[in-house]
Order: C-alpha cells, then sequence, then structure tokens
C-alpha cells in the first residue's frame, strides 16, 4: 500500500459553532464549509479547508480540518470529550486509492480494524484502526473521491 | 491574519527509528528525510512527507508528519510521553506570511504565547500558543519560508 494525501485531522469540539468563529476569527480561515449530521457515526460535522500548494491557485488541495461534535451522549466521541472538554486532536485521515486491497493490507499486518467498511464524511468507504496499532494515533483510511468535484462546492 | 497551509502535524513518539519503520511498512510512506538533532528544543526530529495535490506532479506540498522525541527527561515533550508512552499526536502548525504580525495578532485576542519568537525546525521563525486558548490544540505559528527549495532536498 502507498501512504496517500493526508485528507483532514479530526478535532473533537464542544460546539461546532463555537469552532467555526475561532477558525474564522482567530485562526482566519476563510473557507468554512457547511456543517451537516453524520447520524450513522453519531456526530455532527463541518470542514474547515487550509489552503494547498501555494504555486497552485485553484481549488485547495490543502489538509481539511474535521470539526466534530457529538449528536448524543451516545455518540463515540463523547468520552473523548468528557476527558477533553475543550475538544482536541482525536484522529488523521489518510487517503488510499483503493479501500478493500487497504483493509486486506492492515489486516495481514494485524492491524486491529474497528468495524465494518462503512461511507465516511466525503462520500467515499472508510474505516478506522485502533490507536494502539497504529502508534498512538486512532487513523481514519478514505478512498480517494473518483471525482474532485467535492472540493469546489 | 489570513490562515496559511497545515504545515506538518507534530506527532510525539518514544522511538523516531520505530516510528520510521512504521510509517515506511504499515503506512506505506515513500519520503522519509533524514533525522536530526534540534537541541534548543530538546527534541530529535524527522519530517515524514505525504502527497499533495493529486493533480501536481511536482516536489510534494501535502501536509508534512513531524515525528519527535526526547533528547533526555527534561525535553519538553517528556511530560506527554510520560502520559501516552506509545506516543501521539502532539501539535498542529500553520504557516503565516509574516511571523511578527502573527504574534501581534494573537496577542491582541489575548492568546497566550509560549515563549519567544524561535528558528524552528524549517529554519524559519515559530512560536507556540497555548492548547487552553486554542480549543484544546497546541498551536504553532511558523513564517512559511520563502524559498521552496527545502521541499526537494
Amino acid at each position: 500500500m502507498k501512504l496517500g494525501r493526508l485528507n483532514h485531522i479530526g478535532v473533537a469540539t464542544p460546539s461546532i459553532e463555537e469552532s467555526i468563529a475561532y477558525y474564522r476569527d482567530v485562526m482566519g480561515a476563510t473557507k468554512i464549509r457547511e456543517p451537516f449530521d453524520l447520524e450513522e457515526q453519531g456526530v455532527k460535522v463541518c470542514f474547515v479547508d487550509t489552503p494547498g500548494d501555494p504555486t497552485e491557485s485553484g481549488p485547495s488541495f490543502g489538509t481539511q480540518i474535521e470539526l466534530i461534535e457529538p449528536l448524543s451522549d451516545a455518540s463515540p466521541i463523547a468520552g473523548f470529550l468528557a476527558k477533553n472538554p475543550a475538544g482536541g486532536q482525536h484522529h488523521l485521515c489518510y487517503e488510499v486509492e483503493d479501500i478493500e486491497e487497504a483493509r486486506s493490507w492492515f489486516e495481514e499486518k494485524g492491524k486491529r480494524i474497528l468495524g465494518p467498511t462503512r461511507i465516511g464524511a466525503h462520500g467515499t468507504p472508510i474505516f478506522f484502526l485502533h490507536p494502539k496499532d497504529m502508534m498512538g494515533q486512532l487513523t481514519e483510511i478514505m478512498e480517494t473521491p473518483k471525482e474532485t468535484t467535492h472540493w469546489s462546492n
């Protein structure tokens, strides 16, 4: 398997509204997308774009920040926020060309995969790997979107 | 202040040697740079490149992973590793065009800056901001390198 783009950094937050104000007013972000519910995963999500290659003037391909707010106390990130009330870095997400190939790759290496492959926030298949097998990092693997139009909407 | 590139994700590790093997053999990274000591900050550092814009075939401008290993028990990351023995996500680093302007910007917003502006791992001025003022994230601000040749060496 070949390492793909670092698609996004997952950042847990007690309030996406507050985080949006923070990224806009403190960090100077200019491209913040519409928040949406990802019911299946028990979270509300919002992507903040960061600039990509400085030599490019087209659509941004910089690593995104994925803000994640729990939809309820049963959300998988409720526990993380209980330990980190202000929020914080939650996971890293790398792209791969073929999700099934990647799944087999990590299985063969004895890495614990958390649940089935499912559709993630970018509409492509994803799975998560156990942080204890990934040098302390909760790691998401996502298939690279086949079209790039999702970046410019 | 305008948000710049997400230059790198700082990842603490008990062993850069072990982390290099992990990124190469498990994550499929193909561009891992030479580790070096950053004595002033009490750490050994190694950058792992991730691919940039998929439409570009030139040098990578993807967000880097900065592996950080303590040089001694007095290292500023020794405490982090005591709490997270396997290592884990430690900080985010954003670029800005002008480090002095950025410092004033955050000062005006009442954000706690940790120590003086100094030269960071990319050879440009940097400073750190307190995670409690930055929605739980230890945040590094670095001035964008004036030349891009550092990416292709």
